[in-house]
């Protein structure tokens, strides 16, 4: 059976208007004829639809479904071998050889409901031979009984999300940056540039985070540790006095600011995604209200951000083995309902590896329970394993490899596991030819044609 | 995780001194350090054996466990984040950057029970960084707590048989034919070729159906419907006023005569593979003490074995959809227990195909469960999916299409297939060049070279 996933552990993805093409092998043992059916209905649907799979070939049979709307359908497969279609099959061969066929005729009768029309003709032995064939012929075989139809051993899943899910093309800006003079920019300031995006064919802008950002330990230019006085900090270093994951930095705008910007951006057929990233700087409003979601060192510390022997002293990340676990999930997924709140649809997730998978495919499957054309883009640059993981988890895209695979047969390789691959009915590429923390050698080193090529190959492949 | 047939459905199968190399991607969220153990118990085993996974590479680790005896092993895999071992590799990086690491020995200490030697020198403040580290690197780290540890979803089977399940060397003889002559001969005729066999390597003797012979529609010699007077009839027309699947043909012998045989054969260390085939003669006992185990057709006579337009009334098959199946099913096994009783491990299993895949996955089950040492060689010329369904249901050995692979490209494909693809784990092919009724058109053309370039293959292969 497929489309199936880790034997079923995780649902497959389409979006709306999509089929999910179902294949089967349906046999059984001896020589009789077999009739296969998907069945299938979506969760707003008590009743299964049915459609009947086609041979193929090799015992391999075929069907397909249409996903129409948004959120999950189930789909199995039913199969049994048929009394009656054997008996036609068998007859037509007897018929063809010449045989007698007196007894055949009321051994077909016995396996027809009384009130069969046509069965009368079948049983009738004043009738001539050829016309009791036709008859014969005519009859559609009866349901099978219930006790005859093997079913599949799962009921799969498939997750159906918008379509922009599947393919979108993302633009990422620093809104504070926008205005490219040096000045620090607002979310008005980007709403002006929202027509170039279009322009440009763009119909996702993407913000890194737009909380207030902290000023203890706060990173300085050019990978300084310290800041200089009048340094701006780091998006990703969450949370001052101003508030957190659900405050904007004061210098970007207000509410009605950002409202108007979700608002500008509708217009202009572009959604706006923001940054999902859990962790904090140390001022954080969660740091003194919930010292348990962090953890804490013996010398009375709260535990920063590691990646020994390197050290990230503005950032502190969750402790999601607290014993407030419950307090912190709800907490987190509340940051989600928030900005959806707002208008947001689509969520920029940062190193969503480094949280628990059980956090993702709770937050994720909630969060799309109510809102199922909410898009999750996984930000996860890591092993291959663990990328797929997160996708199979709930995520609607993820970062992919292409930065690193410019060469010609690294491209058709990576295209084709892509693309051919059976992690193709999960795992869907977003490809970025750069980001602010990436920038391959080979756009440092071959400037504009570089870029130009990289984009024509992001946008087509 | 591998090996793994259809999501855990279906056990493995190996022979006794075989290992299983058990394979699994093992991961997590995060950066934790990974533990890997693969579990694994015979049947009559109570307590889990264990062994640690080794890591491979991408997230892969491997395993294995020795069969080392006849039945059932059981096998899973369970993994867990080690904080201990976290700590120490990261205490090794920091170490080698000149950290200050007096906090995080208090770290390590928080995580080892208060009785771990060299506990006392890792907390105390007092010693030496370079002691301290040194403590550090060589404690242990202490068992995981249950809850962090997960399982794989299923625990996987494999089933072991003797060697010959997986290598043997059959030779098949009509014993009433073997004396050349054209006389009737006996099962101490066949005891008398028994020491040539074994010079020529074979260590299984097959001998078809070795019951009395129906005299109803017998069939005649060179494809002749009817019998002259004097014809010997189908060995597989079984059962006659003499008896059925329990009963000795006259002419070969009696119990005693078989027993002599089955002695001798294993003073060769040639084990005898009787014949069972799942249907009887119209002359059958069976077919008047047991009338619902067949089909009565609305003429009043019973429905003789088909395949239209193709009759072959000497036959009858079993209705094993008869409302006395449970009473059929156990005859049938019984049928193999009587022949175990006389002293036969080794069965040929006729058309097994035509009968139902719930039958055999039952019957084989229950008879290997009390004798570990039975196998049994499934004769089903038919669609793949079938044939790998029966060896999935617990079949030793199947016959294959190799008799109809005779160029090179043919053999090449054919056994790459048997001996790499994932089938390997389970479906065990057993080459025959020829077969009472098939002789493939490169041996009827191609004479002696042909037969000994085949039978080499078959040996070699």
């Amino acid at each position: 059976m497929r489309p199936e996933v880790d034997c079923g552990r995780f649902p497959v993805k389409r979006v709306v208007g999509e089929a999910v093409q179902v294949e089967a092998d349906v046999f059984t043992d001896g020589h009789d004829a077999v009739v296969a059916m998907l069945f299938f209905r979506h969760e707003s649907e008590k009743a299964w639809r049915s459609v009947p799979m086609e041979f193929r070939h090799n015992d391999h049979w075929a069907a397909r479904f249409q996903c129409e709307k948004l959120g999950r359908y189930e789909y199995t497969v039913r199969g049994w071998a048929d009394p009656f279609l054997t008996w036609q099959r068998d007859l037509r061969k007897r018929r063809d050889a010449g045989q007698d066929l007196s007894v055949d005729f009321l051994i077909g009768a016995c396996l027809l409901p009384e009130s069969t029309p046509l069965r009368g003709i079948l049983a009738d032995a004043a009738r001539s031979g050829e016309e009791r064939f036709e008859a014969a012929m005519k009859i559609a075989p009866p349901p099978p009984e219930p006790a005859r139809v093997t079913s599949y051993e799962r009921v799969l899943e498939v997750v159906v999300e918008p379509l922009h899910a599947r393919f979108s093309s993302w633009y990422e800006l620093f809104p504070r940056s926008v205005r490219g003079d040096g000045s620090h920019a607002t979310f008005r300031d980007v709403a002006e540039r929202l027509p170039y995006l279009a322009d440009l064919g763009f119909d996702i802008l993407y913000l890194p985070p737009i909380h207030p950002i902290g000023v203890t330990a706060r990173k300085g230019k050019n990978n300084k540790v310290s800041a200089e006085p009048g340094d701006v900090g780091s998006p990703w270093a969450i949370g001052a006095k101003e508030g957190g994951h659900k405050a904007i930095h004061p210098d970007l705008g207000s509410f009605d600011d950002f409202a108007y910007l979700v608002e500008k951006a509708k217009q202009s057929n572009i959604r706006i995604a923001l940054d999902i990233a859990f962790q904090v700087s140390p001022d954080h409003p969660y740091v003194t209200e919930h010292p348990k979601w962090f953890r804490w060192r013996p010398d009375g510390t709260v535990q920063y951000a590691e990646n020994p022997p390197k050290k990230y002293q503005d950032i502190y990340p969750f402790e999601f083995e607290s014993e407030e676990w419950p307090e912190l999930f709800d907490e987190l997924k509340s940051v989600f309902e928030f900005w959806i709140a707002k208008g947001v649809r689509v969520f920029r997730v940062d190193n969503p590896h480094t949280k628990p998978f059980a956090f993702w495919e709770w937050c994720i499957t909630e969060l799309r329970r109510q809102h199922p054309d909410v898009v999750f883009l996984s930000e996860a640059f890591t092993r291959p394993r663990v990328m797929h993981r997160l996708a199979k988890l709930g995520f609607s895209q993820s970062y992919t490899y292409f930065t690193w695979r410019n060469a010609k047969q690294e491209l058709v390789e990576y295209f084709t596991e892509l693309s051919q691959h059976p992690s193709r009915e999960y795992f869907r590429p977003n490809v970025w030819p750069n980001t602010p923390d990436i920038l391959h050698e080979f756009l440092q080193k071959n400037g504009r044609p570089a870029f130009i090529s990289r984009v024509v190959l992001a946008a087509t492949l």
